[in-house]
């Protein structure tokens, strides 16, 4: 969804003043965020983004920040959070629960290569060791129990033949056994469109900065990178390009070693991140919600991803 | 001084593995550090400063790294610590305190003009506003009792009409009410050196980084003001210029306003800063320690901008 809430100028000099970020240059709204408001602001000190949150309870949004904080820390490209003189990463704007973030430089890069694919894994690996010690937690708001839940939701709109598929895959999820793999926080939408792509002074590529954590949660590591392979390591029909796939867990198996559990899961997180991609996009499809502008993605280009790995995927390196 | 501890690759791709920010890719030294030893860290996931300590107490150190934290997450361009996977900034390698940085970008500008004198003024303002909030808190180690200690420590070097200003302006300083003026976290060392400034996508300079918290502790905010000052806006021969110190003081006092006490004590500030360097200068010329590397700057600078300033300045905005 996207709920876009207008903020003055004026108004935002004024909150501003809360911070010790200088005074406002620039305001500009970003018209990409779909779930939130987000803006561009360029104070005397420094490049922020700004975003005010349109549907995500304010209880649930610590976790996220605080999250961000951990990881940029932690020495990763994280979009750190901006503390106000209150010592407080949240604060109200225009009645809506808002925060300001660190911007970082670097663009999508939608069509990405071996390269790309290698420090995409090698950075998921690290933001999944640093996780590792981060103190709060929150299950991941598009886990299991979501699902599963979804699923009754959205199978009366589908055809007979997704239905089967449906009912089949959610039969043999409850199978796996999710407890025995090694779990964190995870991002849980490492889409392509979420890493920003830089070059530095050498004009090698690097990634600038790893952004939109609020589907971030606690759960399987490797579902994490399930999600993160569908979208960087596939074919425009949805199969797995072998190459790709390689090149990211290659890096991130370097950084992260898998487990014998996570090995044998495989082929089952790939499916499970699949159907969960299928689902919400089913559900923005077929039960749009009024007054909300949503940006309606396909939800059959997950429905073959989902029939594709069940069709067979290469092992996890090892 | 600079005692340089050599650091091999492998040791340091083996200490790294304690972190979260990947694999080595190159390690490089720092010449320009005259305290500790300094190296750029490239990773996979990307740049860092190391340092080791060479002569800082360890006990001393988390108040500078967590003021650096601190800074950094109040949204200010101030290199943070990176914490390992135990959650600490302070590591060790090679028997040093140990810890990593942000990389920030940018260069030093030895002739700085109105618009950088104008972007230290604000940022200083930020520093001080953002530190008010800060927990820890250390004596300035260069505060008014090391000034006059130090004094009795290089007086005997010093002919006699040095001998007469050091006196007369320690009687002095001992008639200032230092306690009754705005206090917090200082930088106390934002010489330009310590500034790298950096072009934005329209090719308008801005602060990369403030760097270099290692002399940074708790004292009167206008002392920051005034060792700033003193070297952003001096002239040649050490007179003040009136249109950069202009710049820097407008647009500090556009962030926090001087108060009445502190428009009173700036001609004091100013002597006291002077003092501060032409001491630290006059021990490392005179006293100079065996088996230490020092890189000697002229203390007579500093004792040319003290009488200028005992001579008159303008006074501060309000």
């Amino acid at each position: 969804m996207s709920v876009f809430t207008p903020v003055p100028e004026s108004v935002l000099a004024d909150w501003l003043k809360d911070y010790a970020i200088g005074r406002l240059v620039e305001l500009k709204g970003i018209s990409a965020g779909v779930q939130n408001s987000n803006f561009f602001v360029t104070t005397t000190l420094g490049r922020y983004v700004l975003t005010l949150f349109e549907g995500i309870p304010r209880a649930e949004l610590p976790y996220y920040l605080h999250l961000m904080a951990h990881l940029a820390r932690h020495g990763l490209p994280v979009p750190g959070p901006i503390a106000n003189r209150h010592n407080e990463y949240l604060g109200t704007l225009q009645e809506r629960p808002a925060a300001l973030v660190v911007r970082l430089s670097g663009s999508s890069e939608m069509n990405p290569g071996l390269p790309h694919c290698e420090k995409v894994g090698a950075m998921l690996a690290g933001l999944h060791l640093a996780g590792q010690s981060y103190g709060r937690r929150q299950e991941n708001p598009r886990g299991a129990a979501w699902r599963a839940a979804t699923a009754q939701v959205v199978r009366p709109f589908l055809p007979a033949d997704e239905q089967a598929l449906l009912d089949a895959e959610l039969a043999f999820q409850a199978t796996i056994d999710v407890a025995a793999l090694p779990a964190g926080a995870i991002h849980a939408d490492l889409f392509r469109d979420n890493v920003l792509w830089d070059t530095d002074a050498d004009g090698d590529v690097r990634i600038g900065g790893v952004i939109d954590f609020y589907f971030a949660g606690y759960d399987a590591l490797l579902f994490d990178v399930a999600v993160t392979v569908n979208d960087w390591c596939s074919t425009p029909d949805g199969g797995l390009d072998g190459a790709r796939a390689a090149a990211l867990l290659d890096a991130y198996h370097a950084e992260r070693p898998f487990t014998d559990a996570e090995v044998a899961a495989w082929p089952a997180m790939l499916r499970a991140a699949a159907l969960r991609f299928w689902m919400s996009r089913a559900t923005d499809f077929h039960l749009p919600r009024a007054g909300e502008m949503v940006l309606v993605k396909d939800p059959n280009e997950y429905r073959d991803i989902l029939r594709l790995r069940i069709a067979g995927v290469p092992p996890l390196p090892r």
